[in-house]
């Protein structure tokens, strides 16, 4: 009995230690109190933790002090600080590796993107990215005697000896796909389906980083309608979410009347983020609204069609990062796919089309946002929105800040805007200082620092760092600011938005 | 005066209406009363609405009546149906559209797959899907006289000349990425890295839908660690990451000792659903506990090695889901991928592989579960959980269901797994049994019926799929019942899971 006793009382002795006395010599701190400090020994998952995310170990390894970046190889503020911050690496001419805090990044633009097109009713699917050579040439866009032609477009040959496509784009390939069941009776259309994946280009040069690569990632949506007027409308719909996408987007867009190149069709307006790196010239004239892409009119860009005048034109250059087109029998004509009109008879379906450049979304917003040393996101789009910053190892504060850190992790989950936005900058062997540089080069929309302030007077210093600003704040005055930066419009950088609404009538008209 | 005070007299009338008159001669259902009844006029979006899901509508588009399946291509029940109930199209020889209903199922396992990769500290990323040829040269894994030679390695040659191959897997590439920043200290070990893609195989045959397809979608995570034993630990953590993956989707599943093959390495294990149409044997001591892939053990594939004993073995065959591989220094030696060890000395880093066949995955899953007419899914990755019809169309009870079924689809949002998860059969043309019966052969875990009892006695018709039984239940009675269907094992078809979790030791040591 006396040899069973012995581990009850020794383990009682052991948990009196750590319920009595170590409450009483634990530093001040909001987990202070026998009950947390007893709950925390018992259960690591109970007491608060810390966030230990490996993104920030990602961060300086791909960012290494020798990484050799050939400067002529450059040609972009983005593509520039990309590099140097370890969101991308150059694989080869033209292919980036998209690297962890970028694919976050991608992940949100992606669920942006999901999210408008199921607005107005769009369903996503997967179309195969090899189509055959055969279905090009049905089409038209690709003749007989271009195969052994270099062009832009990449082909492989399987072991039968078919070509395939990598495709660039994919009408061919979703209007065979409504051309194999046509026709299909009137009443279930408009059909609208879309897609996110990775196209190709054999670009002569590739260039501007993600902005001109070999590859990319694309959002193509296509629709098909029973008559022009079906067409029309559905036109205006997706036109319609293209604009409410961009404004939450935020980034200053204009909307113009495009070329519809090789692409075909009657009617395209293209959306472009004004940059001086942009590779369009897009004109607009102040007397009559008209805004388009200059190639729409080569021999009179200098002056408006429609005013003939040469006074009134302002030129911008711009960075495409939408198109959209009306194809109406383009495709589906010489494809053969139709569907079953009311008069009992087959017609072929209208289409249009609707492409959106994921990643070069990405690049043009840094491209336009950025300062040359630092990188500003669209908040819809930051790798992560908060950042917070840990005392220095082996600093005095660096044992008292850790339950505030974790309480802090923890509470900003539940402020609007902030669940699962908040990183920790844990490497503890660099100063506070020298992680606020690059916080703020990364360009998150919010630091937080625990400093030694926040031990001694229980304050906080929050950097803004979209509008440049930093206050020091109590705790529960730190959570009340973090949510008012990420819900304030200057988070979302709608400073002065160029956009037109009016002008692509005159164009249409004009077209 | 009189002019400007008539729109209000008219307008008060038309309101009086909508809102006196018409709650009085509204259906009995439980929005009648003149609140809502007016709340609805005035904003759709106030009242409750009914979810006009447009997927219904893409079903019977993509199975028409004169769809033409060629039998002899059809080789396996899950792609037999699949194809039937317009989860896929074939587009070439082994390329597949993915139709919307499958497409929500892809992002399912999507979403799993990151949730157990982030759990063990996996960063996604993004490579591009083309590798150079010549890094496939220094690896070994293209022989310099291959260029010609048909090999399951789809090529294609950009206009610089440069031949990039389509990545089957990816080891080569992210070796690089590693190699190319070398080499990084120690501390900074182990790194996960992790991309869900497209990837391509130049099979001969291809065959099964999508479980032999010459384009696919695998998730490909590499490992890196400074040391053997970090590399072992890794292995570990990831296999038991997939056991816990394989766990919840809740397919029997074994894990059994595999070739290293084509990848090098030392140590592997793959992951099988067992089945008919599996194109692996499987081979089972039941004395030893040792499971391997016949293919490890070719001349004594009839008895065990261990326990030189044919009388204590069996075969199965199986479909690889996933597959784990020890690559050691495979890559990292030949390409230059090191890290600074503890001793300041550059050391190669230990890799290790691991894919999920991710579309193969859910072929696999539909194969074991399904019945030869109906589609059986895991409840994880079931398109959507809860099937609601409605009556026909014409039918009494056509306007009063209205209601019913937009306070139910509103209300089983709140159920635990249901949110987002409920999807209406609107097709009113057709009776509610054609359905019902459409409902089952897609697999639906459960189906509410909204039909005549609804109105007369306030009761619905909950049909549990997985184990084919149907009640009457009130309206909160049906609430509940649904909840508890996906919350049970049943639904998650957990029975008898043949997971082996002895058997992989003994296989180590005959390695």
């Amino acid at each position: 009995m006396g040899a069973s006793a012995l581990p009850i009382i020794i383990f009682s002795a052991i948990f009196g230690v750590v319920g009595i006395v170590l409450p009483i010599v634990a530093p001040k701190g909001p987990n202070r109190g026998w009950l947390c400090c007893y709950m925390a020994q018992m259960n690591p998952l109970i007491g608060p933790k810390l966030h230990q995310n490996t993104i920030l170990i990602m961060a300086p390894l791909i960012i290494p002090k020798n990484a050799t970046v050939k400067s002529q190889d450059i040609n972009s503020k983005s593509q520039r600080l990309m590099l140097e911050h370890g969101l991308i690496r150059q694989a080869g001419n033209g292919t980036f590796y998209l690297l962890p805090l970028l694919q976050r990044s991608l992940q949100k633009a992606i669920d942006l993107i999901d999210r408008h097109m199921e607005a107005i009713g769009a369903q996503k699917m997967t179309l195969p990215l090899l189509t055959s050579a055969e279905l090009w040439k049905k089409s038209g866009r690709l003749k007989a005697n271009e195969g052994g032609t270099p062009t832009e477009l990449l082909q492989t040959t399987d072991r039968h000896g078919k070509v395939q496509i990598l495709g660039p784009t994919h009408e061919e390939s979703i209007t065979s796909l409504l051309a194999a069941i046509a026709p299909v009776t009137y009443r279930q259309f408009p059909l609208r389906l879309y897609q996110i994946s990775t196209k190709f280009r054999d670009e002569m040069k590739p260039r501007f980083g993600l902005m001109r690569a070999k590859e990319f990632l694309m959002k193509d949506l296509y629709t098909f309608d029973v008559d022009r007027e079906g067409c029309r409308d559905t036109y205006e719909s997706v036109n319609e979410a293209y604009g409410r996408l961009f404004g939450e987007i935020g980034v200053p867009f204009v909307k113009v009347a495009g070329d519809c190149g090789t692409m075909g069709g009657s009617l395209s307006h293209e959306y472009h983020f004004p940059s001086e790196v942009g590779e369009d010239q897009l004109i607009r004239c102040t007397r009559c609204g008209l805004h388009s892409n200059a190639e729409l009119f080569p021999a009179v860009s200098e002056q408006c069609k429609s005013c003939i005048s040469s006074e009134t034109v302002e030129r911008q250059a711009g960075i495409e990062v939408a198109h959209a087109f009306i194809l109406e029998e383009r495709y589906t004509k010489p494809l053969g796919a139709t569907c079953l009109a009311a008069n009992g008879k087959p017609a072929p379906l209208q289409m249009g089309c609707y492409g959106i450049g994921v990643t070069r979304l990405l690049a043009a917003s840094i491209e336009v946002l950025s300062s040359e040393k630092e990188i500003r996101w669209p908040a819809a789009l930051a790798p992560y929105r908060v950042c917070l910053i840990t005392p220095k190892a082996g600093s005095k504060e660096e044992t008292q800040a850790v339950p505030w850190i974790g309480k802090l992790y923890n509470d900003l989950q539940t402020v609007p805007n902030c669940t699962g936005e908040v990183i920790v900058d844990d490497r503890t062997q660099l100063t506070i200082g020298k992680r606020l540089l690059d916080a703020r080069k990364l360009g998150y929309p919010v630091i937080v620092i625990v400093g030694s302030k926040a031990i001694s007077e229980e304050m906080f210093e929050v950097h803004n760092v979209t509008d440049g600003t930093e206050v020091n704040l109590s705790y529960g005055d730190t959570l009340t600011a973090v949510g008012e930066i990420l819900a304030s419009k200057s988070a979302k950088h709608q400073h002065s938005t160029v956009q037109n609404q009016c002008g692509n009538k005159a164009a249409q008209e004009v077209l």
